[in-house]
């Protein structure tokens, strides 16, 4: 990348700053877009915090996140429908159209069972994301969370199941970090032409620095980060390009370093 | 399983014994199979494995492990198909017609590089396999191993891969741990009908143990052993199913508890 236009901040970047804090960096170091989270949202006011981005001139280029479907009984997969629901509301309020559905792990050994009612969980959203002009971008995420974050494990299976659903409604958010591997990836993502609604990036160093927390800054890992970028670009997607990345070390660093690293690696690498 | 006609130990599930205990712990719980890794044996010396194991009345079901094709000179390369022919003999000195290979990572970013080179190695075994009786298990490993292990992670690319090759030479081996997530399992069980070599059992917990010992004990984790094992028996498989448990919890249990557990495991469970 040659500038920073399509830069976004995904704030669990900076997983210890409020959304202030963050916003308020992201001003310092030249960043238009921002992608908050809904626990930081939350903790400082839906409308303020739509305003306060606002205020700093900051565009929203998706909200994080919806989903976690499956459930063991109906009554609570009701329950994450109606969180899924609110978390619409929450991103048109924020002025973004795009929910990221992280779709959730199976409540026992039944990944069948767990992907019908992921499919059954997204189609109930439908209409709400029309009325709010939302939509719903389903990551795949990597297979080593297959059992605790999501059971939507590769880009052809999200895209087999945002194609059940309208066009402007449903599509598929790709993050670098949880597709690389696929010997699959560039097919399918010249196959998700028009239903890209996102782009994450960040790394992936051997050895992983964790699971849930194993991203690396971009540069530090075996990536082909402006491959799949590019083909990204060639399949017709020119939104705000994400960066995400969940690394204790880095969290652990002063706002204004992360930013800074981020901005900089981004131009180098992305 | 009602029984243990198919039960493997492999070697690996007891990483602290030398193989003549996992050996004499397998006659002990009334094992009939066993796999030996390389290193083991080449600490024990070749033809003494080979005679102990036959004196304790134990078939070999496979020798782990060969692979690990790609780097970045052609001499190395060539240096790592030297060492797949050197195991390749010791196969077929230990008896199993099974070696299997964990094709290995990029040197580099390039996966499709690598991919190639895993390709050519595996083709420049073929004479050597033939005449030595010895059939090739392609492992996809996990897509968490990518970067580290091997660049081929799928049930397809293996099979598409081993196809390449005259079935009686090239084959998959089927890794429970490494295939389990896979929204195309089935099928791909299904596609590989007469190419499935080896199957391999342990279980995924939540969270992860680890990521290298990252298995747990049959049972343990959200893995459907059974109907994994099931869906490979109507491929047409009936050889032996290895017990292959990569756990330091476990290794650190005496080698008696070791065995015990994965007997009565197996039996509930695969």
């Amino acid at each position: 990348m040659t500038d920073l236009q399509r830069f976004s901040f995904n704030q669990i970047t900076a997983k210890h700053a409020t959304l202030r804090e963050c916003a308020e960096a992201c001003v310092r170091h030249g960043v238009r877009w921002i992608a908050p989270w809904r626990d930081r949202v939350q903790e400082a006011g839906l409308s303020e915090s739509a305003r306060m981005l606002r205020d700093c001139g900051l565009r929203v280029s998706s909200l994080c996140r919806g989903g976690f479907f499956p459930a063991a009984t109906q009554a609570e997969r009701q329950a994450r429908i109606d969180d899924n629901l609110r978390a619409i509301d929450e991103a048109a309020a924020l002025g973004t159209d795009c929910l990221v559905l992280v779709c959730g792990p199976a409540p026992d050994r039944d990944l069948d069972a767990a992907r019908s009612m992921v499919a059954d969980g997204v189609a109930a959203l439908l209409d709400h994301a029309r009325a709010r002009r939302v939509r719903l971008g389903i990551e795949p995420l990597h297979p080593m969370f297959a059992a605790d974050r999501s059971v939507i494990v590769t880009l052809a299976q999200a895209l087999d199941l945002a194609q059940r659903f309208d066009t402007e409604l449903a599509g598929i958010v790709v993050d670098v970090f949880h597709v690389w591997w696929d010997p699959q990836l560039y097919a399918g993502i010249q196959q998700a032409s028009g239903r890209i609604v996102g782009l994450h990036v960040s790394d992936w160093a051997s050895p992983l620095p964790g699971i849930l927390a194993g991203r690396s800054m971009l540069g530090d890992g075996v990536i082909e980060l402006r491959r799949i970028r590019s083909a990204v670009d060639d399949s017709g997607y020119r939104g705000p390009v994400e960066v995400e990345i969940m690394n204790e070390s880095l969290w652990s660093s002063p706002i204004d370093s992360i930013l800074d690293q981020s901005v900089k690696r981004f131009l180098a690498w992305v």
